[in-house]
């Protein structure tokens, strides 16, 4: 035991002193604008992933040059300095890796550092705060009352009302976000500890409501460790996976607990950007009133999913049962003991086709293309594990350090940090696999076998975390039709291109959805990064915010400081700001 | 700094080999039922304060023969053992205290103990869990979902649907707890996180209108710290002192996401209990509907200060202004400019009074006996700060952690640790107090000089928090008459003992609230804890349960505990059960 500790010690003094010493020399050249000394201290194929502190941007650089043409544009206004060990956030994952922080003209930061050969290899460097504009928080909470007399003073409640009143009526907010959900939310909140005045729109009635009207059986796939929204975490007996009504009621909590200007039935039908009064008119209907707000920055946080993708397919028009796509799926109760055919083979068609079973349907799956399963055991041991579990936690694990633990990958390294998880997975569940493609399923584990996490940032799609289905699909329970395509309709069936005839009350469409703003997997030129996601577009005052709750809470700083810094008249210069993206 | 470091290795380590070797003789002569030898391990003046683990009660044992006395009835049932020091906990706050853990034949107990000459002086024993019906969180924390294939399976919104519609209809709740504010919140949640089928029940519309329905200004005078709830935390944004509608938006929205079963505007009218059924008749309106609940279990969690003393004076028949108690104050607008006469000079006189003062009424506050006065900065640092406080959080300090700490002074020595805080406040507001003394205000620091927490803990009155209202009696903004009563009103005014004559619009009654359950300062005979509080009556099922937030959230967990116990059919024998008492 004694031996032990003295070892770390060791181990970790060696880092810390290579970590402090490659600090000291890159402060050293930044300092003396030392351009080409700071980019020596990067191996070749290093990555610099910078999550708006030095550039203003979300972007990864590539190489020492990348490096030194980042530098040349941004280190006279970046000013960085003060680079330090973090002790406060304890010991990094590996012998090499190290916690960071450092300052720069406008805020602090935080990052991470991959040494190798002393060199730096992979390099994070995060805003965390802006000088001056620090949330009220911790030590610098509100009181809650002014102590002392203050003549006619207002109530925290008559505050609230004031400004519930006010805003977007006699004062314009500075941000509209249009779509209300965990991305909308959770944005909202930060720019609200902020100060920057926001409103949030939403067609729904009730915050929550995206997730209450999805099919019956729906729960978050991803572990509860993987989805606390800022400030509020929950509880500790909160289930691993969050039944949908139950999240939805969460939601609803924090938006009022978080005090946040949400208009609900509110439908933003038009907007555009006034050029030079840098103002954009959002026009909006609010319970049946149209009105106009006038903000400087615009979010679009409507689902980084888009709008759902229905086939077009020959018969649709003379098919006489129930047919929809998946996202108005009612759930099964209707029917019990019916003919049900559900085209896809994702996560959707796969929670839909179990329902449908589990109350008595009669159910085929058809899956036109091969699909990547993995088992949720196996994800949340091997994949997730070691920085979103209950162990992680228990062993000083933080939603904080695994965040930037998992941001400091830069995505072109991903799949080589995520390839080994999949074999792993394989392995553990062959006999799994073996009797699913036995039953004619066709698997794969991505073009590069690095599995699903990418499969999600590539695509969004193309995968099914098993919670029971596939076993219902390798013994039959589920019918199977794979590698076919949907020919036409008939009146009460669905004919398919190995020519079946399946009779069928019921036509589920879970054929996914159309990308929001056009990501999708590596298209050139090649950016290293979401597209669009997060940071600045060429569409000024534009931005897009959204995705899973892990994303909705961590990108949602980044974000926020973007749009606070705005507010302030901070200079914010973009290096290295994308091309125009459109997909469709 | 090295050497402070080795210094604190030694002291740390010499009081863990004598806690340990305490320990250890402790476990010995219990194991060996050898009474005399654990009792001879105790200091004459020792305190053994034990909750629910040791008597199935809330006691306090005095003196080597009281802890012999215990243990000859209890040490059978008990049968303690597996004593050690609880490293998890951290270092204890003083050189000579450690943090324990142990456990019982039904459950896992932590602890505290303060030894002097190698004998312990305090001893803290709490009952943390039972065996077998450990609370689902962390690691035990629900799925969610169960994976698989589940024939007609139900959702978790349909399970919940279910349950709130067949419980008190088709199944009987176990427990039954009248009042909902934020005593029986707390306690609903930890019940129903151990599976103890329970009704809230509440005579107001919405969770916390208990808040909502009082004056406009009130803030908590309690800080953050003190007042987190059970499982979910106030976020790290969450004002020092919470205002009233927020603290009521937050225990609404925690009924809602802890999902218990809260009937609102629903009145308990009678209860009577079967000694032959085991069972309680618990009428109830709800809705205007009368029905009748038959639990085994009744908890009145209706508020620890009980009902409004109206003074009954001559007069207040003739008086034509607004008059009423502070309970029903609506707030100050309506009073602008006018006259207003406050009775009483506690919290809630002075809270009014400055309200009052603040829209431009005309206040005199009538002061009939002396009040402690201590300003809410000083009190938050000398006498709250080191357990409760950001940079308590910020050193480790959990709330746990805070709440045993504060749980192993014994009730006997609280004031010798209070005295001294209060000196220092004292001293520290020296010139404030003199201000308030010149300008006739009538001044005490408690009997002993204990200052206002063994206020609070004797009367549960007597005293301010001053938020800004003393600066305003000192320098006569609010007008002061000291060591007098009301005689008498008239039509228009209120006669003073001293002859003098107040013309007003308002009469405000800050005269208290009837104590509930007979809790007052240290009648006979002696108990050394409150009375009836958490623990078994003489009358068998019925609980009180209650008082400010602290002690809602840390005494909930002992009388879930000894709740679920029962309901189990865990043998429960009360140690020292309290003699009936009566004030009224």
């Amino acid at each position: 035991m004694t031996e032990t500790i003295a070892d770390r010690r060791v181990d970790t003094s060696a880092t810390k002193t290579a970590v402090t010493r490659w600090l000291a020399d890159f402060e050293r050249a930044l300092t003396a604008r030392n351009i080409d000394a700071a980019a020596a201290l990067f191996v070749e194929d290093c990555y610099w992933r910078d999550l708006v502190a030095f550039t203003w941007n979300i972007i990864t650089i590539e190489g020492p040059e990348g490096v030194r043409k980042m530098l040349v544009q941004s280190l006279d206004q970046v000013q960085p300095g003060g680079f330090a060990v973090a002790e406060e956030l304890g010991e990094a994952g590996a012998d090499t890796e190290s916690w960071i922080k450092f300052e720069t003209s406008v805020g602090r930061g935080i990052g991470h550092l991959r040494l190798r050969d002393g060199k730096a290899w992979t390099l994070l460097t995060t805003l965390n705060d802006l000088k001056g504009h620090e949330e009220p928080k911790h030590d610098r909470r509100p009181k809650g009352t002014e102590h002392g007399a203050v003549p006619n003073r207002e109530t925290w409640l008559e505050q609230r009302r004031r400004e519930a009143e006010e805003l977007g009526h006699v004062t314009q907010p500075y941000a509209v976000i249009v779509g209300g959900g965990q991305g909308g939310i959770a944005l909202g909140a930060r720019l609200r500890q902020l100060g920057v005045p926001t409103i949030i729109v939403d067609r729904n009635p009730r915050p929550g409501d995206a997730w209450r009207k999805r099919y019956k059986s729906l729960t978050l796939h991803d572990p509860v460790w993987y989805d606390h929204l800022p400030y509020i975490d929950f509880p500790p007996n909160w289930p691993v996976f969050s039944p949908k009504d139950k999240i939805a009621d969460w939601l609803e909590m924090y938006t009022r607990v978080m005090e946040l200007n949400y208009w609900d039935s509110t439908e933003c039908t038009r907007a555009s950007y006034d050029e030079a009064a840098k103002e954009w008119s959002v026009v909006v209907v609010r319970r049946s009133v149209e009105m106009t707000l006038r903000p400087k920055q615009l979010v679009l946080a409507t689902g980084m999913s888009g709008k759902p993708s229905v086939p077009d397919i020959e018969g649709m028009d003379v098919f006489t049962g129930d047919q929809h796509h998946s996202s108005e799926h009612p759930g099964p109760d209707a029917y019990r003991g019916k003919n049900a055919v559900v085209i896809g083979s994702n996560n959707s068609a796969h929670d839909i086709c179990a329902a449908l079973w589990e109350v008595g349907a009669d159910v085929t799956m058809v899956q036109r293309s091969s699909t990547h399963v993995a088992r949720s055991d196996s994800l949340m041991e091997l994949a997730l594990g070691s920085l979103y579990s209950e162990s992680a936690v228990a062993s000083g694990m933080t939603t904080q350090k695994a965040d930037l633990t998992f941001a400091s990958i830069p995505y072109r390294l991903l799949h080589v940090f995520q390839i080994p998880v999949y074999d792993a997975i394989r392995e553990r569940d062959a006999d799994f696999y073996a009797r699913l493609e036995k039953a004619g399923f066709m698997l794969d584990f991505g073009d590069d076998n690095s599995g699903l996490f990418m499969k999600y940032l590539r695509r969004g799609s193309g995968y099914y975390i098993d919670v029971g289905a596939s076993e219902l699909v390798a013994n039959g329970d589920i019918k199977l039709e794979s590698g076919v395509d949907v020919v036409h309709l008939t009146e009460n069936a669905v004919v398919l291109s190995n020519g079946k005839t399946l009779p069928a009350d019921l036509v589920v469409y879970a054929t996914g959805y159309g990308s929001m703003n056009g990501w999708a997997k590596d298209p050139e030129p090649w950016e290293g990064e979401l597209r669009n996601m997060w940071k600045p577009t060429q569409q000024e005052a534009l931005w897009f915010h959204g995705g899973n709750l892990h994303q909705s809470r961590h990108y949602s700083l980044y974000l926020a400081l973007q749009l606070k810094a705005r507010m302030e008249g901070i200079p914010t210069p973009v290096y290295g700001l994308q091309e125009v993206h459109h997909l469709s």
